[in-house]
């Protein structure tokens, strides 16, 4: 937690900025204390840094009114989704006031020809896909947490579906932001494909509010498939399990979600869900499309899963059923929690080479078997990434400690493997200190030059991303 | 032609610069007036504009070295691939050293459990596949031309296989570059997720040489499908042609390629290839997977063709026979200049929202009609690109200005349309003017304070892109 030391506050700027915008918005410049503190970080360990004011814009222009006041007085502006964030995106660590998009949560434009939607950063991904329903298309990113869209592309989420569908980076077609300057930039046009210029959407995602505002996105959707497959098998070894998808890959089988549960998530899960699965590494499948392509799929995958050393493969392509084969999945967080009752759950997010994900995966069990952490672990295999969901008990600072010395250790042995400290959770401010180490000085130069072009004064979300001398 | 005025030349600069390589590189700083023209632009109508030497680099750190002369002494730099440009990106408006890699055309690593490859920028898209054949791997982006794949990123390239494997964009998981301040950056981990900071990745590609010279590649690579079918069909209309494709991409038909004739390039195919053809607009489709998935795929799409007035619907798995299925397409270019003996093709590349695709091609159809141009058309319809390719007397000055207003036209109607001037070829010298009207002061705004952060001095690749005083 040393590393949320507060940054110096500009007082009288904030001050000055404060009363002016009191001018414009009225009551809707929110002060309250409860309030504040739902807006800076609640998710984990990191502290509770409250922002100053909260205000929920309704408009574009309304975002820009606001960012040029802010920018006149150097005040810091913090975008705020859901809140889900877990490394500390929403914290206020210079004060500054904290941007609430849950009143921008219109749905501007459907385009089912072109497969696209228009929609508010406000907007959170079930809302989409439940107003889409109607269309045969869905938005299919999904983080788990009902996350808001904007917040979503900010962090660059993606979670079960991206070793398919993708990331946030690969179906934002565009968006609308507000730069610190106060201007307004539109990234891109509508089309599918463009070589025209910078990549400013590309850049924009997964910049963590700290180049730009968004307040609208273009994203491309799918059609809902078919047909759904779902299978399940189990494997002597984290190993075993991780050639299996190294082999389905290779074949180029089109999984639309591969997940893989260790030993003591599956025995979390059959404890909380009243399974009886073997207690061994679960591999967990899904396949979209005809009905006769999901079953040949799930078919080829169960053949694969046989050399390599698979038991008890079971597929279906009936919903109840695919339901019942993913229950262990669908209730791994909340299984995990009950391994120790009162407990908080802080999750990893290294993502590493394939290749490496067993060597990964089973150094991080050693590990946590060694410092006598009950911590289950839950991967999106087919991208190398997954978490270990450490269960702390949060009144006990030495616990934390050697907490934080995990997760640490576990960042720089990812990065050791050519892979990442976060695949998918963003930097934030729990991360900012293995960024450096992973991408070198070179990459911390360039991110630095652009923030600096962008951000002259460092008032976009100040304190994530780059430490606050980097 | 205007366009392509000569920009301030360095004179001083430039020639200290290369008095000091040369004590470095010796007769390797190559100055032969036909090799400098040579790495002038070549391709079109735009003037060749001759570096004032050329080097054939063959490491990181001899980039590096050069990029810090040139740096010190203000003189600009220019990469050079193969010079398959079509929009004058290796021009030297400024005067110049031009950097061809061709000499670094290492294939430094493959990884086939990550499915992934680490090159030089100097290695081709042939070279590597046939380099890659024995692993039963494939680089699915195929721009036509064998280019350089350092070019390919550069310029954001992408071709016949983007709708369903991508663009440049999303096959290049990090890159190495020499920065204008010399320093080397590597923009990402080799992870196949990751949310690490800003995506450098993705500026990198298609910055088109402004920001860093690309020194090294990781590329993701797709396993060689088992099984591929291909079909054709004709249409009573382009409207026609492109519901039939608006709604293979509802049903969720994977297509890997879906590419558009209208009936003046199917008459031109005809005529050259000695095939029997209706003389109306022509799909062309392919499907990658598993043997009964791309016989179930290339019949459901039968089906939807024959919704949408399709005639002639034909399909295979048979190599031999996918080859003539597919021939009209290979021989399209070179079936459209024999409409013109002697003339030379000259390609527009605008890129819309699918659904106003039939209204842009066949606005464009009419244009052309209108203004006595023989002007084929092929399109990439899955992404809603298009090429209009102008059969241009070069020598006929008047001709080369209506058909530059031609272009410009098409370029305005597309943005009109929320789409892009460039899909694929990118801005270059060619469509610099057209940039700004379709994003927006903002969007040049920002992408001069990233150019300005990085290269403050405007050495890398001047001229290119933004306008001059943009």
């Amino acid at each position: 937690m040393a590393l949320l030391a507060d940054l110096p506050r500009n007082e009288d700027g904030i001050a000055t900025a404060l009363g002016v915008l009191r001018q414009t918005f009225g009551p809707r410049v929110e002060t309250g204390q409860t309030l504040r503190e739902q807006h800076g970080h609640t998710t984990t360990w990191l502290r509770n840094q409250p922002p100053d004011a909260v205000i929920f814009p309704q408009a574009t222009e309304e975002v820009q009114e606001i960012v040029r006041v802010c920018a006149t007085h150097k005040v810091p502006i913090i975008p705020f989704g859901t809140g889900t964030s877990l490394e500390g995106h929403v914290n206020a660590p210079a004060g500054g006031i904290s941007l609430d998009f849950s009143q921008m949560g219109a749905i501007l434009a459907v385009h089912p020809q072109d497969m696209d939607v228009v929609i508010q950063p406000g907007v959170t991904r079930k809302t989409l896909n439940t107003h889409l329903r109607d269309t045969g298309l869905f938005f299919p990113v999904d983080p788990g947490a009902d996350a808001s869209l904007g917040g979503m592309a900010a962090t660059n989420a993606s979670g079960t579906c991206a070793v398919r569908y993708g990331t946030m980076k690969d179906n934002v077609l565009a968006l609308k932001a507000v730069l610190p300057s106060g201007e307004i930039v539109q990234t891109a046009a509508r089309a599918r494909k463009t070589s025209a210029g910078y990549d400013l959407t590309r850049l924009m995602v997964g910049s963590e509010g700290t180049l730009g505002i968004i307040t609208e996105l273009t994203l491309k959707l799918q059609g809902i498939p078919e047909a759904t497959s779902a299978a399940t098998c189990s494997f002597p070894s984290v190993e075993a399990a991780c050639n299996a998808v190294i082999a389905s890959f290779q074949y180029g089988l089109p999984v639309a979600r591969i997940e893989l549960l260790d030993a003591l998530q599956v025995k979390a899960c059959n404890a909380y869900s009243k399974l009886s699965l073997p207690e061994a590494p679960l591999l967990l499948l899904e396949f979209h499309g005809t009905p006769a392509a999901v079953t040949e799929q799930a078919e080829v995958f169960g053949g694969i899963a046989a050399e390599h050393g698979g038991d008890g493969f079971t597929f279906t392509t009936r919903e109840e059923e695919r339901r019942q084969l993913w229950q262990a999945r669908h209730d791994a967080y909340w299984a995990a929690l009950q391994l120790r009752p009162g407990a908080q759950g802080i999750s990893t997010d290294v993502c590493v080479p394939i290749s490496r994900l067993a060597d990964c995966v089973t150094g991080a069990q050693e590990k946590l078997a060694e410092l006598g952490f009950t911590a289950p672990i839950v991967g999106h295999v087919g991208d190398g990434n997954f978490h270990t969901l450490l269960l702390i008990d949060m009144e006990n600072p030495d616990e934390i400690a050697r907490a934080e010395g995990y997760v640490g250790w576990l960042n720089d042995l990812a990065i050791s493997m050519d892979g990442t400290c976060t695949g998918e959770h963003g930097i934030g401010q729990g991360k900012a200190r293995y960024l450096e180490r992973e991408l070198g000085a070179g990459a911390m130069d360039m991110m630095a030059a652009i923030k600096q072009g962008i951000d002259p004064f460092n008032i976009f979300n100040p304190g994530k991303m780059m430490l606050p001398n980097g």
